[in-house]
């Protein structure tokens, strides 16, 4: 049941997935789409899909570039890169079976490495296609391999979002570090208990792209290694000021943005997990407009409300109001009342807009607004599922606790050893200087002096 | 007959269009392809090329803040951002209805909100996918809210083109109503004419992706609000001297063409509005080549025509040329004559070379060279399908007249109502300081001094 | 045989492509994908990848323009935007016929234009689709146009990797004629040798998406074209010294590189050269695994090395790496056990950072480090099939020498003919002040000063 219980919490989903073996040893004239024609489909699919969501590892590098100050820059370029890669070598090494082999209530495999299925593997050698060998490929409803590919760029993103928050102080290595553990072993064990088809899947919870379990855990882990990192230097003064470290390329955060919201179309919309029947193309089509809206009641909400609280509108609030929006809709992208998702995708935005003031009074240091638009958009989105989609409010609330207690305690574990360990944060001289120098021993922006 | 009838005026598309219910009733042995699977090639093909025209947001923003001065860039960025989402809502709460339903010559219907079909609803809620609910759904030859998303992003890159033309000295509010009414009802209104089988659409008026319906209309948009707004502070002096206030980023405007360039594959690809046929594939084929060969020819052109009318190659004119070359084209990209696109296009190349200082003569401030790119060659472009396709010149340029008198009507109708009520431009003072510090209170390269 | 032969060297493409007239054949109950299926799936597979790869032409702009110095910013910007042009426009008028029309060997035909074919151009203009006209379109496999489309795409990637190593100090025009040459007739006279089905194929040579016959060919043409171009000014002294001259963007060549990454997909992916079956299928899913895990396993790699070796971790390193892991990969992304890929791409990223101090030692001047990426990981993922995939390790080196050789000696005699005729670099005058003021009379970003 390798990657194919994703589905099993999504209503839509799983009608289309139960479907597609039916198909197969139905009549010509009853099933409309052949069974390997739905192999196709689904299998392509995924790689379109996941090709978009890893575009997004690239709108969350611009986002952070752009968000930092430039002395910063080229190193979290680099992260962002790093991570990315991390993230698909030990997914491919742990993390993937971990998720979905053999899930057991808590936990998938710990075997190593993942690798095209037998079936593939014989039709792939084959002198001839012979009908057994496509017949026993197709069965499995889409190619093994695309499926690895779909789920190893959600890990990605729950990483990418650490980087953000975290920037500006923490240390190149140890945040490899963290990454490794995060996408090898951490995301994947409270992945399984829904997607894997886990303990919270089992009770109907609902998280049909991953509002808590993509997002929110990225956010968990931001929010503890900013408790545990501490703010820059000079950002939150004793007598309670907030100092402001504007970002040194707004136009690069909102290409960041726009590279996000387009990526997210692969990250809903290929959450359905099958394009092979009508049914699925629907509720695709259903998917893409939902995630559309949702942001754009996020960019509008937003917009409006700094306006009516500041007097100005801010760039950042609107783009962390676009990501918001996205966030909160993708628990339950399946509505089919649509002009819900402009409502859900607005509150995203209005709590973005709220949260980010609370967090600077916490003097929690977040330094591209990554936990208002991940962690607290994401249980909204979870929790909406639970008002205004098919899930129940308790079991989503239990879904987001339990994975926030888990991601708490994981997180603060892994953060503490670096932390007493490795030690986790530059110096207070090297701060000043920018990790672009000291880490990196480059600038990324050589020839636009401050001076 | 909702989106459907944007095919009526395409050659091509007709035929797959009217093939596709045939091929419902046929026998197995002879339809080639289901019409489930049809429908599903068909939604998809709507779902992908929508997201590639929403990319095209992006490139509108990156090419719009790599033109404008620095102190103009953040509010350029907001800009486009707000423009898209506010398009987004109005067409799904106002537009689309407007535009697709219930088309009566002149006009859909003024009702709200626009959602999933009962069939597709009655599927999707179903225990099970019986032949007769699949049969229901795949009537209709596609998605409805996969077509609705396709049509949604059209609005918005029409409401694009003006925000780079007027950029610098519109201010925020002002411009957001009117994008509103633009995207709500303006847009609507003559799209209906055409794709909603209205009247023009009747008489023959062939516009196949809107180098017309979605170009020109930003263009005429963008040209009245120019001529009502007034052109930048200093930039045509009473001596007649033009001053060059240069663009301040000029790898993120050639980003955001190649994004353009880019996403216009979805554009005109997708205007095919279909792909569940060989006829439908091998149509969209051609849609890609001559769409690559239009940009080609309009960047060469471009280039040719820079060194020998100025003795330099100007980059933007390059980067305009290409889009040009792009506009040129969509009215008929469908010619399987693939050596006319090169020519249609470098003849679009020309019109922006020479329309550019025409405008600076003129006094007509563009601070993108939209107007050139978007209103001149889309209506070469509209023409050249009544002599190179298989328009008539006649027909072709009563569209272009019709829907160009419409749009300086409504657009200088708006344009002055918001100018004698919440005034459209920003004081001097607040022009000379740049808007990203009035309006947003933040700066776009905060590090990055000119001093 | 039009473009069909570059499944002739893959092992798993072939059978695919083989299987596909028979399933025309066949009866519905054995078919499982009928003809006419197939031929949408493999026509929207070129379509969608060749907009992928299209795409990689934005991502090298970004890279080019993040490593020169922002004094020749909107000069390179203006090349890769021209390069592109220039590609599409020769491989139509005379590059594709050239590599794959009726290849004999060693050359194709030298005829003029390359359009839709008589049987899509009947099916396109009946008034009815019958049965037989559908079946002269489907028995060729795909549409004409999407194949030369996705062609296209690739010859435009050779030529783009010229344009970084020759940076700073080429003239545009005499650079545009080397492109216009390499594209039309040096190109896809080698080409033909493997992917046209001629001599190299027919030996068995095996270069899946053209480690080869793309990435090194771009990279012999940048080789050659460096040494007789000399470097720049002022980059080796006389003592040895190597003055650094660090590129003036580094997040732009971060997303540029994030770009290609993303392109490459389709890169790969679409050259299974099918879509049309579950083989098909799961290869594909196979290719966008190990495009994946190469490119993660070149950065991994590149950081790992250059901070045991320099004790910090450099940026551009880091990037050079994800293109060197892909370039590795692409001559064979088709193994089976991914593990490989990994390897594969991580060897890729070894010697990429060792290449780029070895050039510098040979004093050749490649201002963005295309060489090492492009061509010494190209030579290394060629010979790598022989190592790993199916291929012959002899086999291999010969065609890595053969095109050499090819690419050596026709890019020299090139480069010197415009070398003594109108003159390749720019006066040293003109190379400090900057191509940009010289050549396009502009800057890439006016108000960012040095002073």
């Amino acid at each position: 049941m390798k990657g194919f219980c994703k589905g099993l919490a999504k209503s839509v989903g799983v009608l289309a997935l139960l479907a597609a073996p039916l198909a197969l040893t139905a009549s010509p004239a009853h099933a409309e789409v052949s069974g390997e024609t739905a192999f196709i489909f689904n299998t392509f699919l995924f790689v379109i899909c996941g090709a978009l969501v890893m575009w997004m590892a690239a709108g969350f590098a611009m986002l952070e570039s752009g968000l930092v100050r430039s002395k910063n820059t080229a190193t979290i370029c680099l992260k962002n890169i790093s991570l990315y890669s991390v993230a698909g070598i030990m997914y491919y090494l742990i993390g993937y079976n971990l998720m979905y082999t053999d899930v057991t209530g808590w936990i998938g495999s710990f075997s190593l490495l993942y690798n095209t299925s037998d079936a593939e593997l014989a039709l792939l050698g084959a002198d001839e296609s012979t009908e057994a060998l496509i017949a026993a490929v197709v069965e499995n409803g889409y190619s093994v391999m695309s499926d690895w590919f779909f789920q190893m760029v959600f890990v990605a993103t729950a990483a990418s979002i650490v980087s953000g928050t975290l920037a500006e102080r923490i240390k190149f290595w140890p945040f490899i570090i963290f990454t490794t553990v995060l996408t090898a072993i951490i995301y994947p064990i409270q992945g399984a208990w829904t997607w894997g088809g886990g303990w919270l899947s089992e009770m109907g919870f609902s998280d049909f792209a991953g509002s808590t379990i993509v997002h929110s855990v990225g956010g968990w882990a931001a929010l503890v290694g900013a408790i545990i990192l501490g703010a820059r230097k000079g950002k939150y003064g004793a007598d309670g000021r907030v100092t402001p470290m504007p970002g040194s390329n707004l136009p690069l955060a909102t290409l960041g943005t726009f590279v996000l919201w387009f990526g997210w179309f692969g990250f809903n919309g290929g959450s359905q997990l099958a394009l092979g029947s009508a049914l699925d193309a629907s509720a695709i089509a259903i998917l893409f407009a939902n995630t559309n809206l949702a942001a754009c009641g996020g960019v509008v909400a937003a917009c409006m409300l700094t306006q009516l609280m500041y007097g100005k509108i801010d760039l950042t609030m609107a783009l962390n109001g676009a990501i918001g929006g996205l966030v909160s809709i993708t628990a339950g992208p399946d509505l089919t009342n649509h002009f819900w998702s402009i409502i859900i995708g607005g509150i995203g935005g209005v709590l973005v807009v709220l949260a980010v003031p609370l967090l600077d009074k916490l003097k929690i240091d977040d330094v591209v607004g990554a936990i208002p638009a991940h962690l607290v958009c994401g249980i909204w989105g979870t929790l909406a599922v639970g008002i205004f989609g098919a899930g129940s409010l308790v079991t989503q609330a239990i879904g987001v606790v339990a994975i926030g207690a888990f991601m708490i305690v994981t997180s603060a574990v892994l953060w503490l050893i670096l932390k007493y360990t490795v030690g986790i944060r530059v110096s207070e001289e090297e701060e000043v200087m920018g990790q672009d120098k000291v880490e990196l021993g480059m600038e990324a922006y050589p020839e636009f002096g401050r001076n």
